[in-house]
């Protein structure tokens, strides 16, 4: 038997349509409607009728197997089938980030495509898969911000049971996932939302229109939606951890902030189902508020992704200036940012043309994302070049040791291990003829900014662009591939053996470098130093203190003495010191 | 082959002692010593000689074969057989502690017999196992707070093997493993670190006499020892967390209290192994800052021991006042614990003549221990009697659900499951004639005060006190025990399935009683209610909603209707409310 609930605070009435009958729910309590349905089981599809209109699906479907603007079909949990009954999560504290997409991640772009990568990066050495929304959007192929189903799980991707399946093989393989969800808007198409009640507000504005209402009349509601939403993925499909997509575009001027009603409700789960979870928050408002405990007044996050870090690293090994870069480049920069996580915090930035951020006192490291790239910095260029088509292999080399041993939680990009020579590209599958013209121009005219040619900015509607941003696993087993990746696997195994490099506290991190010479040694606890050489020239890096091993090198040209080390121009290497100084 | 370093910072002369010979340590910086003897392999015996004296155990020897006094031996963490490679840990939050004393929980007093009883553990339904410390001490038999060889396990528990053993186990079992460490003071006799260096200080007195030293001269080696040795056991014998006992006899007047280092070592160490651990203050001071996290100005305990709670309803459920009872005896201190953790958060505790506790505020109702009874307070009664000793069976069930089903991190105590009828009595096992004798007057003189003759009090020494304070099992067959078991059993279920349960705000916990009838609703999110009735009539309970299932009954007179539970005296039954009022 099935129980139906649905809030709908403006209808008059309410129904459901399934098997071809229409049946009245009754109103509760609190602008709630429900139904009891003995007759519809697991499988079998539904619509809802307000005031009498258009049949629409359930604003909290779990699969919308005709697409999203199609009936929704009845999921049980239940019938997931779960093999991970040990599993009670993992610390996100000193752990890897592996994020990815599922449409591109493997030619057939599905969830059980992906359980065929998972030895893979088991074998990599990461700890976290994070996934790119999979809820339902418009269309069969897209990055997955346009969803407008946010129970549902993307068809094309395999629907429900295949993210139940992957979870389950992640944690089988001691993999935890983490799953981007969207609260600060909805796509631009199928969003049905808004027919059932105030889950937007004209009072604030977000870059995708009306905000979502997480302070507005009827905002309770509206945030129960939200909250309920992530309790979903953490308690019905295993989820370990959410990304909380550009939460500087949510605006909630409540007392109690919608970030920090999440955090306090996934502390609520995690203890009644024994498991360790976590929030991601993506922004750029450089705000330590955000990663602090609640207690401590914060929005109580365990971690935010730190763009500064990125431009800084990115800045300084492809040289670029333009945009956001502009105000990075320096090695002062990068040395700011691994000595106290964010670059600008509370200086003047040029780029913004106001004052930004503020110190993050008292923030453990890993508390913040660190990555060379990731599909926003990879994707919004006009071409989706990745890391590997901007840098030598050799600076490649460099920027690899400089996220996986830095303080901060490092994240790759799927296909960074190995330097895919894929690009991603922005993609989209609008079915809307309309928005679909208005994406495609609106993509040119960003570009046309930056000096790009219509005919040069690929179109984003073209399945080929879709096609093209797919990686090619062939390429792996080739020798220049497989040395980068042997590289990030020495790396990764690094990072776990020795304690210094996933050290929390910042007071542990020291850097030195000169500007002009490009070499930057960045010291973790007293004895390990990454010892960076960004200049084309072999030179002698002055450090504090007497290597007696070297971990890793990505030249082979170095020597070291006491109060110093040789490297090779573009390389990296890592040494020991004599903990007697 | 094998590196010895010792700290001794006041020696001329430093000597290793093993295979009857003598070869002298080197001098390092800082006042360490170091020898290298190829020789010397694990379970090899050495000691050391400082300035050409009698050879003395190793200051972090990890085994004590021949006791406390004698030779160190050698003990490679390297060699123990793990099984557990899959375990990171299990949050803290929700879980249920088991506390336990090896040397009395089975007849044969060692950590192979208890693996025994684990799986009589995990189907109880607990999740965590506390030993009472097993750091090596003089003698056979005691409670293990006379600890003197603090890196060591006790020999006659089975020594260092045999914890690695035990803890392998219990992760098997899904169980995870806390341990009672002693920061606060040494035993009495066999303390050999006051030879090596300043590991004390007459700056700062405690019950026990001079302090350890975390805040005078030489202090920070000694922090460093038992920073090292918290991480030893996390490390080497993966406990998941520790027990710190009495923290309020640490007196350290330091910018970076050693709690602090200790919760910051332990992130540390978290971050590196990838594991879930954590720190359990026992503190008598009602200080919030015991629990708050560092970041906001707390010294970072997870949890912190709450006798409070105890003591309020141990005084409600036997109608005992002497001594700290004084304090307690009203439904109403029953229900300030509940409502907001601490019953003396400010107020003047007549017991005390002074004002005592802060109120926690924004702490998480997990952070705080709750239990019915534990080793200190059933064995420092003068006859060791256990709850079950002290209160009908009524009581007694009412009492476990008010412990099981409270906001608080429930705590049971070992043979509580089934109230068993040992008790468990003070028993010491002193080498010392003097010694045993001042500890057996002590004992007298300290209940006498209470009305107690000398022939009441069992003398700690006899081993028949000991012997009488093992658990019988064979009675956890019989109806009366195997029912309180089951009804334990039944408990801890609920507590599990009903997410209400493990409800870490105290917001969402209510709370309504009537002193004079005698019945107290205890309420957990708003559709569970815990009914208990300690009066010895039959009566009516107003409740506020409309109750529309019973969970649980400890007796099975009850009835209800919208407002009221009728329940029997003496008994408890859990209800939840229709959530629609």
């Amino acid at each position: 038997m099935s129980t139906l609930r649905v809030w709908a605070p403006e209808a008059a009435t309410v129904e459901i349509e399934a098997g071809g009958q229409r049946h009245a729910l009754v109103p509760l309590a609190g602008d709630w409607w429900e139904a009891e349905l003995p007759d519809l089981a697991a499988g079998e599809d539904y619509a809802y009728v307000l005031d009498g209109g258009e049949p629409l699906p359930d604003p909290r479907s779990m699969h919308q197997p005709h697409g999203v603007h199609g009936p929704s079909r009845v999921v049980d949990p239940g019938s997931f089938d779960w093999h991970d009954a040990d599993w009670h999560g993992v610390p996100l504290a000193g752990g890897v980030i592996y994020e990815l997409h599922v449409g591109t991640f493997t030619p057939e772009g599905t969830l059980d495509a992906a359980i065929g990568k998972l030895d893979h990066l088991a074998t990599l050495g990461v700890d976290f898969l994070e996934l790119l929304p999979v809820t339902a959007f418009p269309g069969q192929h897209g990055w997955g911000y346009d969803g407008v189903a946010l129970y549902a799980v993307h068809e094309a991707y395999g629907g429900p049971a295949a993210l139940a399946r992957f979870v389950d093989a992640a944690h089988v393989r001691g993999l935890g996932v983490i799953l981007d969800v969207v609260y600060n808007h909805l796509g631009p198409s199928g969003n049905y939302l808004e027919r059932y009640g105030p889950y937007f507000t004209q009072r604030h504005q977000t870059p995708w229109g009306p905000a979502v209402n997480y302070d507005d009349v009827g905002s309770a509601e509206v945030r129960r939606f939200v909250v309920e939403n992530a309790r979903m993925w953490l308690r019905d499909y295993h989820v370990d951890g959410l990304r909380l997509d550009a939460v500087h575009a949510i605006i909630d001027t409540s007392a109690v902030p919608i970030l920090e009603q999440l955090a306090a409700d996934v502390e609520w789960l995690g203890a009644h189902l024994r498991r360790t979870m976590f929030l991601i928050a993506e922004s750029d408002l450089n705000d330590p508020r955000m990663v602090r405990s609640r207690e401590a007044g914060g929005h109580g996050m365990d971690a935010v992704w730190s763009d500064d870090f990125h431009h800084a690293l990115h800045a300084v090994l492809t040289g670029e200036r333009s945009g956001y870069y502009a105000d990075f480049g320096e090695l002062d920069h990068l040395a700011t940012a691994f000595a106290e996580g964010y670059v600008y915090a509370g200086q003047h930035s040029a780029y913004r043309g106001r004052i930004h951020g503020r110190p993050p006192v008292l923030v453990p490291t890993y508390r913040f994302l660190g990555y060379l790239q990731d599909h926003d910095q990879v994707g919004n260029r006009a071409r989706g070049e990745r890391s590997a088509a901007l840098m030598s292999q050799g600076r490649l080399r460099v920027g690899a040791a400089l996220v996986l041993l830095a303080p901060f939680t490092p994240m790759l990009w799927m296909g960074e291990e190995w330097g895919a020579s894929t690009p991603w590209q922005y993609f989209t599958d609008h079915d809307d003829p309309a928005l679909a013209d208005s994406v495609r121009r609106g993509r040119r005219a960003e570009f046309a900014a930056f000096g790009w040619k219509p005919s040069e900015v690929p179109d984003p509607q073209d399945p080929a662009t879709f096609t093209r941003s797919k990686l090619n696993w062939a390429e792996v087993t080739e020798t220049s591939h497989a040395e980068l990746l042997e590289w990030h696997r020495k790396l990764l195994a690094l990072r776990r053996a020795e304690p210094a490099f996933t050290d929390p506290q910042f007071q542990h991190v020291s850097v030195s470098y000169d500007e002009d010479a490009g070499w930057l040694v960045l010291g973790r606890g007293s004895t390990m130093l990454v010892v960076a050489n960004v200049s084309r020239e072999r030179q002698l890096v002055p450090i504090d203190g007497t290597p007696i091993d070297v971990l890793a090198a990505s030249a082979h040209g170095f020597a070291f003495a006491a109060g110093a080390v040789e490297i090779d121009g573009e390389s990296v290497c890592i040494v020991r010191l004599s903990q007697f100084g």
